[in-house]
């Protein structure tokens, strides 16, 4: 497809590189900030802008923060003892939105996989290492998505932190709301069968 | 949901704003540009910022452009006694992608909308008449997508334009490729009767 300007050709080309988004979309995106003002159309891109350039990652969990410690690990009133490990910001982000975690995080940047080349030496597994065994941190619990590759870090790291004598579990896998038994894979069944949670025990008059 | 970083927050509040992202694609979008190049987020929102601030507007058919006058206007080998009239800039795009129509064309802005208080005097309908008027144009084809607003404004500027000798037609309503026609609506299928195109005229032997 031909554009009339060069420059609405450039603009599509750099918003179709973004995920999700084909030429099609940008074009309508384009076309959208054509008829924004000038003010928010700086203001969009000055935000990507600095978004790259000024954001920081927290020296202590490498989770994104505007400072070198971010306001989860600065704050005072969160318990230091208990460690929810994940992959990804966005997952820091999912459990905040739940408000049933007041512990710290630890971001790992990814989970191991061989297939992609990625080994425990590109993530952040070290620090979490050195972090169980000098923060006096109770338990470790692992935040991943279900797959082998979470599994697989999730076992990697659990035998490396045992020895520091902390609980490690892991997030539950089963049935999420709204979902059909039915029509749940055999996997998930199977898991929320051996990981059944117990309602009430036998009481003995 | 709370953002750990104030500038994330800032980006994809900025995000969301676009049409069709909402804050989780917002999200999303913000992640990957965090891990991109500086030199690709920066690049990025330098051609948003530029998109808005130096596109011009043809100063002959109101399509966007690099210059003063588009290169469809400044183009020689196009015939000038041809004029389509679109709605906006995407609909010049869309009719240059078929390749089929190697004429002018002028950008209205918009259609007539009344509910929407879009009159004929916020479009460029005035310097559409006048270069009917003055440049020994023979044809004006409306192409603009089948709504009652978009009869109305041909109707409108068909009435202008009529007395100075042109002819004046509207681009085909009809059943689109690829749809059954047990599926389109009564109109479209009315439409596509009275249009009828002919395929061959009986021969008189």
């Amino acid at each position: 497809m031909e554009y009339p300007s060069k420059i609405i050709e450039k603009a599509i080309q750099e918003l179709s590189g973004l995920p999700g988004i084909g030429r099609k979309t940008a074009l309508r995106l384009a076309l959208h900030i054509l008829k924004q003002t000038e003010e928010k159309a700086t203001s969009l891109g000055e935000a990507i802008i600095s978004l790259r350039k000024d954001i920081k990652y927290c020296q202590n969990c490498y989770n994104i923060s505007d400072s070198d410690i971010c306001n989860i690990c600065s704050n005072m009133r969160r318990d230091k003892e208990i460690l929810c490990v994940v992959e990804d910001t966005k997952d820091v982000i999912a459990l905040e939105g739940t408000h049933q975690f007041n512990g710290m995080y630890h971001v790992l940047g990814g989970v191991i996989n061989p297939m992609m080349g990625i080994g425990p030496s590109q993530l952040n597994i070290d620090s979490l290492i050195e972090r169980t065994q000098k923060e006096g941190i109770k338990e470790v619990i692992f935040a991943f998505s279900a797959s082998i590759e979470g599994d697989t870090t999730a076992f990697y790291i659990a035998k490396k932190i045992t020895p520091f004598g902390v609980r490690v579990s892991s997030i539950a896998r089963g049935i999420p709301m709204g979902l059909d038994l039915e029509y749940t894979d055999e996997i998930t069944l199977g898991r929320s069968l051996l990981n059944r949670t117990i309602i009430s025990l036998p009481t003995y008059e």
